[in-house]
């Protein structure tokens, strides 16, 4: 926890946790990471792209690596656990591990940049960079200010030309472990510190427009309205059914606008957003189909007209069932009931699985609260989910098939 | 038509009709109407509040009057029907009826100058000072620029001193008839010329304000969900739900805003408008109980806070049944069909109800659209319109009842 609150004190806003990707607190918060890890007795560096990489070698040198992660950046006004509470995690159990004596592979740490994405328009390109998938359109994203990744990578004392020496081949990595706070309120409803990721959801995000007829609320009967936010709600309706049919599936319809939004005029038009996830892309498929099916029939017989517009369209990341069941099998040997639980949002895992085997552990956090000041857990929590971590590479390190 | 045009003429912005009260395009009305009345053999003035008033004696000189009118201000980006139809109907019928000999009272038209209310926040303040019921604080009240209705007032040439003198006894009146666009497409789609109004609704309007709990998109489930705007989408669904009941009754949420409003977020807070009208006070009070309660019973089911806060308590105006009456004689007489119908919205005989017996005649207008540049009705409807006006004031002159 002192280790947390430490990384915490860097931010960019006085007063508030606020620290963007390439930002001067995320380069103080990378360079106090590195010297953490280097305490912990890691070989540490700061990579092309910005991330923190520590890394202790396994019984014999340039063994491939267990890659233990999560990230440093975060959303603006934040709190201090998502992100960092995984490298903390991380280094605590590089450090403890190395008392136990050498493993057969090699242990890493990674701290990486950019998984808000919240100042340039990217998708996990940090954790993309270790993958060896990225996009070298992402140099030119700017952030609100205008000003390009590349020129912030440049002033950070990364090197955008030298974005591939990132890269990680398959054969030097042996899996890649996460532990991150939950960021919802099922595990403390269950009454469990840490549960076992079964897969991180996939997401589809669309832009609606329902465009009825303005009209004035006292002269136009009922019968003969096309009212634009009176049909937005019977769809609103319609996405949180659908999102509620099974329990491991939301949609969200997070943002509408009412036009001409008067108190004494019928709306004409409404935009709103719809976000759909599901743990399987399947499910999510179908989802996807019967809102928009629903929503055109709620259009077609109010007389409005609808239009939807999909910008979102992200897969599931299923995790490594070997993996988790060793995260699991490592809970139930230290006695701590953990449930299985797919995570409704995306973390550098998603990245990191295109390159290799990836379970997540999740913690508990006070009532499911994230991206705010009051993100809270327990120390006691904190504890479990190390030490969970820790017997889970133990016992890695004990079965064969893992130690390539 | 033509002298609907002429005014039409007159607007405080180039490109299109925006015509606010005391502004200098008002000004400039007021005086084209001036001279219109004058023309049509009345004798016209400018009140001490900004209506112009025109008259014509009966048989005996100071007899009282048969009030008509309408109003000259408009909305904003304004059609040209809307008042100075009324105004000009008035006129033209004051001109016709001149050829048929004397009447038994007197006929004046009143143009009145602050129906929509636009500019200052005031309630059909100028036909309220003809009626004897004007209230001081209007003369404080402020537009979006600071400036005061007093001193708006004084630059028009008013005199906000003299507002009195503007008020009109009981006696002097005989009644107030008005000739207005519907505003609704109901005589449109019943395909009539002209309708008589039974009454003006009342109107109640309240703020509503639902208060859940902002979380993650992806990692709340949908059962632990306090999500504002779904709970607002039951809640207009339900609004909409009352306010069909009745054919003559009409509830509208036309303004919502939702916070934070992300594509990724569960609303944590909608602010949301209702509008409630009906014809009949005992009709709306029970509407405006039935919507609190199903908002209030939604809320609860849904765990999240509801507050309403009503702003506005208007009550019906009923028209007078023998005026109506006179009017409904006048087009059955003319073999013009006519239906009866409640207004939704407000009009300048509300506040001449206070004062006399008062009827509305309402004429079609083209797809019920008002307060929009495309607002719109035919030379052949006017016809009817001004038609029925003459034969319905023959028709009172020809009662003893309402010669006094």
């Amino acid at each position: 926890m002192a280790l947390v609150d430490a990384l915490a004190r860097h931010t960019d806003e006085p007063g508030r946790l606020t620290r963007l990707y390439l930002s001067p607190a995320h380069r103080a918060t990378a360079e106090a990471t590195l010297r953490m890890m280097r305490e912990a007795g890691l070989k540490a560096r700061i990579d092309a792209v910005g991330n923190v990489i520590g890394r202790r070698e396994g019984r014999e040198r340039g063994a491939p690596a267990l890659i233990i992660g999560s990230h440093l950046d975060s959303v603006v006004d934040a709190g201090r656990f998502d992100g960092p509470l995984g490298v903390v995690a991380g280094i605590v159990a590089a450090e403890a591990l190395a008392r136990q004596g050498p493993l057969p592979f090699a242990i890493e740490v990674a701290a990486f940049g950019d998984e808000e994405n919240v100042r340039f328009p990217t998708n996990l390109s940090t954790s993309h960079a270790l993958a060896g998938r990225y996009c070298p359109e992402w140099l030119d994203a700017r952030d609100g200010d205008g000003v390009a990744l590349r020129d912030a990578l440049l002033a950070f004392g990364g090197d955008p030309d030298a974005v591939a020496t990132a890269a990680r081949r398959r054969e030097d990595v042996v899996g890649y472990l996460e532990v991150h706070i939950e960021q919802g309120p099922l595990l403390e409803s269950k009454d469990l510190a840490v549960g076992i990721v079964s897969a991180i959801a996939g997401i589809t995000r669309a832009r609606a427009l329902v465009t009825g007829e303005a009209g004035h609320a006292g002269t136009v009967p009922m019968a003969m309205r096309r009212d634009a936010l009176a049909a937005t709600a019977e769809m609103i309706a319609a996405v949180e059914g659908i999102g509620s049919r099974r329990a491991d599936t939301v949609a969200t319809v997070g943002a509408a606008k009412v036009a001409p939004g008067a108190v004494n005029v019928i709306a004409g038009e409404v935009a709103f957003t719809i976000d759909a996830r599901a743990p399987e892309d399947a499910v999510r498929g179908r989802m996807v189909a019967e809102i928009e099916s629903e929503l055109r029939a709620i259009a077609e017989r109010r007389r409005v007209a609808f239009a939807i517009d999909p910008f979102m369209d992200s897969p599931a990341t299923v995790m490594d069932p070997g993996l988790a069941a060793i995260l699991e099998g490592a809970a139930k040997a230290l006695g701590v009931p953990a449930m299985r639980l797919a995570s409704g949002a995306g973390h550098d895992a998603v990245a990191m699985a295109t390159l290799c085997p990836v379970a997540m552990l999740f913690v508990r956090c006070k009532d499911g609260v994230s991206h705010n000041p009051a993100e809270s857990i327990t120390e006691a929590d904190a504890d479990v989910a190390v030490r969970v971590l820790i017997e889970a590479v133990r016992r890695l390190a004990a079965q064969p098939s893992w130690n390539r």
